[in-house]
């Protein structure tokens, strides 16, 4: 029997999702906490690791239990929130199909970027990226129409190791105004590389400057190199807001 | 000459606006930086003090320097905000008429109290106040109305101490939906008595449950007694928004 697990995390006090020995991962304190209360061992399955820092409106993940394991998805919300630290919150829990796989039958996920554009820090978004004030909003938000589209996006992987295939669609990729100047990049897409969110903002934030041009994401998408593209930026403001699937 | 400020702060880990001795306080932030910066001693009026906790997204305040003080507002900007801790940023510095005083000349002020509905905490949504879901959104929406207008407020003051004037003039009193399931009470008056805002909100809260009726709101006005209204709930998810004076 396959359970399929909703999480909303803010990730900045965890080294990302993927437990590793002696430190504090989004998988690690799940697994401990889901195994107490259901009296068995687990793995959970994530849709995709997430990297230090990075938060998730919506991480969906699935484990697997015998199937005579009576599951009731009231209490076991109940107490899986109560012994999870307030940094982790699993917002839902249901059986799903045995084909069901939260990484493998993903068909889109959805990732938003907080950043605002100011001489100075703003102190009630800290979680956001500071871009100085000489930007050109304009020329970011006509960047991001290059994105979209079935593309090679080597030029934004950290690491090329263990991946052979760096061809991903791109559904969408817009930038949002939230109000008072709150504003996010977001992104839908049928997977992601390594990095690749944090280096596309990195990039967009180079073509918004003044010696560059919007049109300049189209080479650097071409040319397959990473040392073309911009900067890889913090993870913080990083957030997996939904992960698809197709309904079955 | 008056100098008026604009300014942004996170008040988590402060004991509120005003200085206290041994206290970490916006105002002695503040006031220490800038006397450092302009190389005298200043005193700064906020247009209220904001209790421990409490955010501001626009609080004004204003100092007197002598008038043949060279003021340059893109100096004091960059140097301030260099020196301020990343909680607090002045966003504008400008001179003022000399009638102007960001307390006594204040017409109009907004707070935004941010709250959300859900059976568990909700890890994204850390300021924000947990409402647990047996509450009635509908009921707190309408329970709004009956705050609007010139009203006795008596029953919404933690302390009469030193105050004898409770009316206030409320224009405004929504409940906003931000989306995601973020919401927040938002509230603009001629003023506001000591933790005012937050008791409305308790109130609010009392009236949307079970057994209470919105219209209520009307009778713990009018009853002049503390003991009829809501809780005092927590301050950290409040946050003064504006601050509007006459144009002179």
């Amino acid at each position: 029997m396959k359970i399929k697990l909703v999480i909303e995390y803010d990730g900045l006090n965890f080294s990302g999702w993927q437990s590793q020995e002696g430190e504090r991962t989004i998988q690690g304190e799940l697994e401990s906490v889901i195994e107490k209360v259901i009296g068995r061992p687990i793995t959970l399955y994530a849709s995709g690791r997430t990297d230090a820092g990075v938060s998730a409106k919506a991480q969906v993940a699935h484990f697997e239990v015998e199937d005579d394991f009576k599951f009731n998805a009231f209490s076991f919300l109940g107490s899986v929130n109560f012994f999870l630290p307030n940094e982790i919150c699993v917002k839902s829990a249901e059986i799903a199909s045995n084909d069901f796989d939260a990484r493998f039958t993903a068909k889109k996920k959805t990732y938003r970027y907080h950043f605002y554009i100011s001489r100075y820090e703003r102190p009630l978004y800290m979680r956001a990226l500071r871009v100085n004030d000489n930007i050109s909003l304009e020329k970011m938000k006509k960047a991001c129409k290059y994105l979209i589209g079935e593309h090679d996006f080597s030029s934004f992987v950290a690491r090329k190791s263990g991946k052979t295939n760096f061809i991903r669609q791109i559904y969408a990729a817009q930038i949002l105004e939230l109000g008072d100047g709150l504003l996010a990049f977001e992104v839908t897409g049928n997977g992601f590389l390594y990095n690749m969110v944090r280096i596309i903002i990195g990039t967009l934030v180079m073509l918004g400057s003044k010696n560059h041009e919007p049109e300049e994401m189209i080479e650097i998408i071409k040319s397959k190199s990473r040392a073309r593209a911009g900067k890889t930026v913090s993870g913080v403001p990083l957030c997996l807001m939904s992960v698809e699937y197709d309904d079955k």
